[in-house]
């Protein structure tokens, strides 16, 4: 599906997802991305999906963490919860959205939002291979928390078997993204109307120590890795 | 739709929402809320929700700004778009989730998020009866920048007929929460393995003024009023 693309700025671009009627942007045109690099950065700098499935014959929206691996993104849950019984082996639309600012223009119709977001359709597929399901578990921990896996006490085979992993694949993906000032008429310039932008970020506090803290465990220094990605920085994958 | 419901607390809530199969927090039932404060709460705090609806039998996922008026949840878009096309006269599912803290436990397994998020599922219905449909933009805006709607160049016609409104009754609907520290098994409590949460917080930063900012523009005193509403403590309404 890797078929070079025109993105927005006209350049050929190789390892770009090729564009359908279903991933293309078609609302404020120039604002959709179809190349890998930004629609990874959108992934990887978020901790939450929203993943679309039917149940029956209607929609359902669940929150859930997700991570990438490569050219796929993946999420996981309990055998038992409806998501995961709903959300594989069928079509799916995985959105990731980071709310960076509030657009405060002269009109009403004007306001906006900056924003990254991206939307991946596709079919989702199990991991249910016992050594790929165990890397992809082990592959969501480092994401959040790298180092950390090996710390951990090891997952147990209930524990294991309980546990469903499901990916798809970011073919059919696009990212939309705005940024910057208002844009408003022309002549609306001239009323004296105050506009600019709120900046939202999403920021991690100090880690609250559990109240039953075993007094040798030490504090991991892996935090540290969390504000750069989660501010949408490139990740230290 | 409003029979008393009993709520995790075993108390017989009269302004809850019907408990049914399709709203009912399946898995991790002692976080399912079904009273209208708690849901309400979840609502008024966010910006954005997502919106999950049917193209062509297959789901998609839409971020979109949202708002609460009494009992039903609104979202709009121009007229052309995709999402406002095909998430009217039809059933969706549209979903808030605040996340607040990542939970490092000593096990991948109980390894989780706090968080608290809403599912409404409904038909859809369009709001185009003019009074009505301005009513609705107006409360928007009053929602996310209290004071400024009159403030503002006032919507022309062009803009009002190329916007559409929805919204959705908040009957079919739950909160699911999330909140304290890890919950190991008792066995793991000896192993000193760190453990903790980690706090995530969205937060306001200080607004950036238009480049083409009119000289005579005052900024106005609403934007204070956003930090209180987006932390997800009772909102000025």
């Amino acid at each position: 599906m890797s078929t070079p693309t025109q993105n927005p700025t006209g350049t050929a671009d190789p390892t770009a997802v090729e564009i359908t009627p279903r991933n293309r942007v078609s609302r404020a045109r120039e604002r959709g991305h179809y190349d890998r690099a930004t629609i990874n950065a959108v992934l990887d700098s978020a901790i939450l999906c929203h993943l679309g499935y039917l149940d029956d014959g209607k929609p359902v929206v669940t929150p859930t963490v997700h991570w990438r691996d490569g050219d796929y993104v993946y999420w996981h849950g309990s055998n038992a919860t409806r998501y995961m019984k709903r959300s594989v082996d069928t079509e799916v639309c995985l959105t990731v959205t980071h709310l960076d600012g509030l657009v405060m223009a002269r009109s009403a119709f004007h306001h906006s939002a900056n924003y990254r977001s991206v939307m991946i359709f596709g079919k989702a597929e199990p991991i249910d291979e016992p050594a790929a399901k165990m890397a992809a578990l082990q592959a969501m921990i480092e994401h959040l928390y790298p180092g950390r896996w090996d710390t951990l006490r090891p997952i147990n085979d209930g524990e294991f078997a309980g546990t469903r992993v499901a990916r798809v694949p970011i073919d059919l993906a696009s990212a939309k993204i705005r940024s910057g000032p208002p844009i408003d008429d022309e002549p609306d310039y001239d009323l004296p109307i105050w506009s600019g932008v709120v900046p939202v970020h999403a920021t991690f506090g100090e880690p609250v120590e559990d109240p039953r803290q075993h007094p040798d465990a030490q504090r991991p220094e892996h935090e540290l890795g969390f504000d750069r990605r989660f501010t949408g920085l490139p990740s230290a994958r």
